[in-house]
């Protein structure tokens, strides 16, 4: 059985969107044991569209179409599909209702162009948007789909995650792979592969399949059997290798968040955080409010931008700034001590640096950051040296920290590690 | 004229890595005027690279590819090039001395898969690459042009700017399109659509083309001239119109992000900012520090997650939580007032509200949010009522805060709208 995925739209060919959206449906179908075999992106024309039905009709089982679903003028791919279906758009008074009450929940106008969003071919069976407006549609044609999505990406996700991968599973018949992946971080892709290549090369031989994938600050990797669900434990052993050998790095499992790890580590302690932050400018803390239940461990955060802050709100002593510098191991470890004592909870996480792309000295270039852990025992710190993209330098610094965090919490409590 | 990119490579179609080459290449294209129409990514096969190219070469003037060049086995297309345009390799003397000194250069030896990079198809004008070992090829036929380049993105991004962008404007002698891009916030793209329709309707029957292009809390509008920087004027004269008609909602030009334009705003002023966070958890702040230069005018950030934080960082009175709710209109303003005073700066945004996707009450549902802004004369605050995704919440939450102090800003400073 082939896949094949076609993004609609000229945002895409001409690059002011890149296409998250096929590589995120090429790895869902992955992991289902599905096998994506070929992509097309075409404009938003009625002639690229019908050629690319075409083609993908004459190689695919399985097609998938994203984008063109909106409500404006631009968005042509409902009225091609009933052409090309030979089918009738109708107003579907279920589809109509959702929309209705999607609006009246937000308490915004709803218009006629959302209205006719309850127009939908008649051939096609209604796959049900929770997320938004456009609905999703599922044609057969000679033992073939062509599934139709809008091209907003959580609207997309929400469809295939909540029905379409299961309906997908069940129309193509087909044997689920299994899947078991680590998530790492603090180390680079190949001096992980580096330091599990025997392990790698165990695996290998025994047929599963291994994939790195990496993405800033955190490296997964994925351990895949063929053979499907029959081979968990065997799976899951050579995940608690990796656990074991790399304690520090290893955080948890299966695209858990380390916001997460860390925040349930914290809930099932009933113990309490502060953050004070400066070059991640409250990037640590936001990210462990993306995980529902931060409010419980979560009491404060202090961005201390300006050396004054520093000492008006985390009590840095002005002699530690003047004498080491405001990017110095001392003032991140007066930050972390003072931000505890301060808001009184257990814990207090702090980082100081130069984030980039200017700033920084001779002896502490741009990427310089120091992170700092107050406990109720002591206060431990670490300097990164980073690069010089300041995004990804902001996005190294929270895992960092929240990893010394996390680990910190291990050891105190004597938890198992990994998640 | 039409350009199409063709993307080797199984890791793309499973999702493994994100096709950015493609759409680096077409929005470079873009600029100089070459219209990508269509997108291919295919699987490294000889018969799937075959395909692509005969479809290509049928419906597209330039056709350009990547990926497959690598000196490992699974990389074929060097000589699915040869046999497609019936010519044999051949070692390059000069590019074998660029390959020896690449590696002489980097202190590592050089393996024979290496040498082998230097044999190329004899039809083809090789295209150097200074910054790797696998040369890019320019083919022509019946006075269409395949470039293939190596599908590592800065080796591909040098040779693309180094050489090629010229060479496809002269060889094609192409004319530049003309684009404008407005950015707005706070409306929804069909309501956005709905309040522009006429502007739109004049806009596509002067000839010039229009994209919608959402994403959470932002919307993006495209104007395109098709003559190219001779409309430069009209086009801009239709950006300013969007602009007067809506100035609560248009932030900026080009893709600027609205942090940046808040950043740049309070850097003209010379004034400062507090922000005092609840659900976003650092969110606004850490938004604001994604544009350099952020430590010019953002002094200071309060995460008051629990009351007792909001009453002992931001000076919030507890009877105000005590009488109206920790969600209110009250406790968001008082929040602002208090953070305000307490840090001495000129303004402060504040936020508190039920993220999701859990907590809300009977009166305050999921998705409440209240925003507030305190300035030197007053303080403004507005409710927001959102959905129950946490993340585009908290997201939504960020974008509206910021547009409440760009737009009071502009307002207080009585300075142009919209960037």
């Amino acid at each position: 059985m082939k896949a094949e995925i076609i993004s609609i739209g000229d945002e895409l060919l001409i690059g002011q969107t890149i296409n998250t959206n096929a590589s995120w449906i090429g790895s869902e179908l992955a992991l289902i044991g599905v096998r994506v075999c070929s992509g097309q992106v075409v404009s938003d024309t009625r002639e690229a569209i019908v050629a690319a039905f075409d083609l993908a009709f004459d190689r695919s089982d399985l097609i998938i179409v994203t984008g063109g679903l909106g409500p404006t003028k631009d968005d042509i791919t409902k009225h091609v599909l009933c052409d090309y279906f030979n089918t009738t758009l109708k107003i579907k008074e279920d589809v109509l209702k959702r929309i209705e009450s999607y609006f009246a929940g937000r308490k915004r106008p709803m218009l006629d162009v959302n209205i006719q969003q309850a127009a939908l071919p008649e051939a096609c069976q209604v796959i049900d948007n929770f997320l938004g407006t456009a609905s999703g549609m599922w044609f057969e044609k000679d033992g073939k789909v062509l599934i139709s999505l809008p091209g907003v990406p959580y609207e997309m996700k929400g469809m295939m995650q909540n029905v379409l991968l299961d309906k997908i599973k069940d129309y193509f018949k087909v044997k689920a792979l299994y899947h078991k992946t680590v998530m790492a971080t603090g180390i680079g892709e190949s001096f992980l592969a580096e330091e599990m290549k025997d392990w790698e090369e165990r695996i290998l031989a025994d047929g599963f399949g291994l994939a790195y994938l990496p993405s800033p600050g955190i490296v997964k990797l994925r351990l895949t059997s063929y053979k499907g669900e029959e081979d968990s434990e065997r799976i899951q052993a050579y995940c608690e290798e990796v656990k074991t050998r790399l304690p520090y790095h290893v955080f948890g499992e299966d695209d858990i968040s380390l916001a997460k790890v860390v925040g349930d580590l914290l809930l099932q302690t009933g113990e309490t955080l502060t953050t004070v932050e400066s070059c991640t400018g409250g990037g640590i803390a936001s990210e462990l409010v993306t995980a529902p239940g931060s409010s419980g461990y979560l009491k404060a955060g202090l961005i201390t931008y300006t050396e004054e802050m520093k000492t008006k709100l985390a009590a840095v002593p002005p002699e530690v700034i003047e004498e080491f510098g405001v990017v110095s191991q001392e003032t991140a470890e007066a930050m972390a001590r003072g931000g505890r004592e301060r808001i009184e909870t257990e814990y207090c996480l702090s980082c100081t640096g130069f984030a980039g792309p200017d700033g920084g000295d001779e002896k502490n270039p741009v990427g310089t950051i120091w992170i700092a852990l107050a406990t109720p025992e002591q206060v431990i710190s670490k300097k990164l040296n980073l690069g010089d993209n300041r995004e990804r330098n902001i996005k190294m610094t929270i895992f960092a920290a929240l990893n010394l965090l996390r680990f910190t919490l291990l050891q105190r409590k004597n938890l198992s590690t990994g998640g």
